[in-house]
């Protein structure tokens, strides 16, 4: 096989499910933090310069806002999601969503309508993956949803939404907007004052580079969500409910502090070690390209992207090519519906889903050499 | 300052909030975790021998059970009783809990009671903060609750309940029973086949000696617990609604392996280093007689305990005490209400709450001397 020799196998293309490497010196800082006699901060406090106001503090910069108090920190973005979606206090109002969205946006919504909370309408996609302004915008006049939930960047093609224009559109009309960042945050910039989303929802494991168990949600000024899961809170505790201070409202119970201190290291790597978006547009390009050369069907994205190729292998069965390219070439990728079941009806993948491809900053040319070759082998194998 | 020579400071009392340190070689283990490509475990099988799966078959160990499948893994215990406060289906009916529970278990309780979704009874506890089991009785016959939630040792006072009884009595009259076993899990033995609870909510970062960030529910063979977030399942994408198979269904979204890499390594250590019960319940006698000695107020318990003795200082400010005690001689313990509101009505605390001194296995007989000195300072001091 040609093209391994400067390569390391296993080569890792699964980071849209989680990155990997994580930030450099991850494990040692995390490995540090137990050492430490711990202060449960943020739960008495919240001036002290501890581990989850200092990421709180991060974060907000990373979104460019003043108020760290308005990010709150989950477990993953699911959490976030949940937090959002079920405690805005909906009551018989149409929600508007799209297509292309994560089963952690679909299931809550499809949970609210099939109790009779809300009307439910979903915004399809073009077949790159990306939702369709015009569709969005009608629904939008004529459903006057009391909520908007809009991924920036799907998670399966790697289409990227024109989010300012999408949103400003739905605020225009007193919606409610709701952005899913999964996919997005730590590659695009992020500036709450320009983009019209009263809520942000983000996971800290993807392209943060920090560790499972770590995601947030950005709640703007004015915004009320009322919490779900209540519990101790450290402070108050003579109160029956949650005190009103944020984030301490949304935050009961004893919080994941080593995790937030594995983010908060990969965060400040981060911002020392900017990532290079065309190095990582180029080298998908070149599997985009490379793939379609070998014979894939691939999903081609023009336009905004980020750093996923989604594609089939005719004559493969896709659970096959998955554990061929494990076992057998040591190439870890994803296959299925990655977790978005409706997107693939508009991008020509179901009822199976895709081969998908996630680069990350540390991906290299020699990887993707690698890749190609093994595809295809693949493609022209008698299998 | 007598006593200092053999005892290293700070003087960390503050077990009952968060085990310190924790099991020797955790950071180690985390940090070669973040070295290892992820598989996501847990989402994509339920065989392989991976983080998560090896975590909840230790834990199905620990509480005695054959099924792994039963645990579902939270990121803490707040998490896990709210999952099952708002799951187990109430509508209407009478749930029973005690003035011995943290906020955890009240506060969800609260909200149902505020909803009108449920009516609550609160039976009272006796002066050491043990549930009264006459009283217990008593309202578990006049209200036949459809659920009872009861605290097997009180984070205030130490005190353990009969749970064996408590709960049998309750499960004869088919109430739902959910024991909260925050406190005791990694102390007591746990036989969930002798012992009449439907389910167990508990931490991993106390006296499992696990990271904050990791926590459980176990949920018994025929009991039905209804999802309240819902997200990606990883498999069957093509669902509306969380798959059935436990405790995927209980589990959305990308779960946090890394905390859990931590909580198995503790598990094991543990398995391999039992604890010796004996020596802090001496250390914990020892410690209660020498601030009676030293002229403070002690919330004596007779009788089945943990390792919690919770006193006031005649004279001090409860926070001051904290503070002073912290800052000028580096004894790390908890003042206030310790997130349990409603037990220090009962043992003569309330309103402001108690300095509560909480030991852990790796609490020496010089800290403890340090610590009675200290007091016996302060106690003196004219300030």
């Amino acid at each position: 096989m040609k093209n391994t020799k400067n390569c390391n196998i296993p080569v890792y293309l699964n980071n849209a499910a989680t990155s990997f490497p994580k930030s450099p010196g991850i494990g040692e800082e995390v490995a540090a933090f137990f050492k430490k006699i711990p202060k449960h901060p943020g739960r008495a406090g919240t001036t002290s310069e501890d581990t989850l106001s200092l990421c709180r503090k991060e974060l907000a910069h990373l979104l460019k806002t003043e108020d760290p108090s308005r990010l709150v920190l989950c477990k993953n973005a699911t959490e976030a999601l949940n937090i959002a979606v079920l405690g805005i206090g909906l009551k018989g109002e149409v929600v508007i969503t799209t297509a292309m969205e994560h089963n952690s946006v679909l299931r809550p919504l499809y949970l609210l309508e099939k109790k009779g909370v809300i009307r439910l309408e979903i915004v399809p996609c073009d077949a790159e993956g990306r939702v369709i302004k015009e569709q969005w915008e009608k629904r939008i006049d004529e459903f006057s949803p009391k909520l908007v939930v809009l991924n920036q960047a799907s998670n399966v093609t790697g289409a990227v939404n024109n989010i300012e224009e999408l949103l400003k559109y739905a605020k225009e009309k007193e919606s409610i907007t709701l952005l899913d960042a999964s996919q997005s945050i730590g590659l695009f910039d992020m500036d709450v004052s320009r983009i019209a989303a009263d809520m942000i929802a983000f996971t800290g494991h993807k392209y943060l580079l920090g560790p499972s168990g770590t995601g947030g949600l950005y709640i703007k000024e004015g915004i009320e969500v009322e919490p779900v899961f209540v519990g101790g809170t450290g402070i108050r505790s003579d109160l029956k409910e949650m005190p009103p201070e944020m984030p301490l409202r949304l935050e009961p119970g004893t919080p994941p502090v080593p995790a937030f201190a594995g983010l908060l290291h990969s965060l400040k790597w981060q911002k020392e070690n900017p990532v290079s978006l065309e190095k990582m547009a180029n080298l998908t390009r070149d599997l985009e390209q490379g793939l379609i050369k070998k014979g894939t069907e691939v999903i081609e994205v023009a336009g905004e992207r980020t750093f996923i190729v989604s594609c089939r292998l005719p004559g493969w069965d896709l659970k096959e090519v998955g554990y061929v390219l494990e076992r057998s070439f040591g190439i870890i990728c994803r296959t299925g519906l990655h977790c978005a079941p409706l997107i693939h009806e508009y991008i020509g993948t179901a009822p199976a889903g895709s081969i998908r491809f996630s680069i990350s900053r540390f991906t290299t040319r020699e990887e993707i050499d690698y890749t190609l070759d093994v595809i295809g082998e693949l493609v022209n194998a008698d299998h």
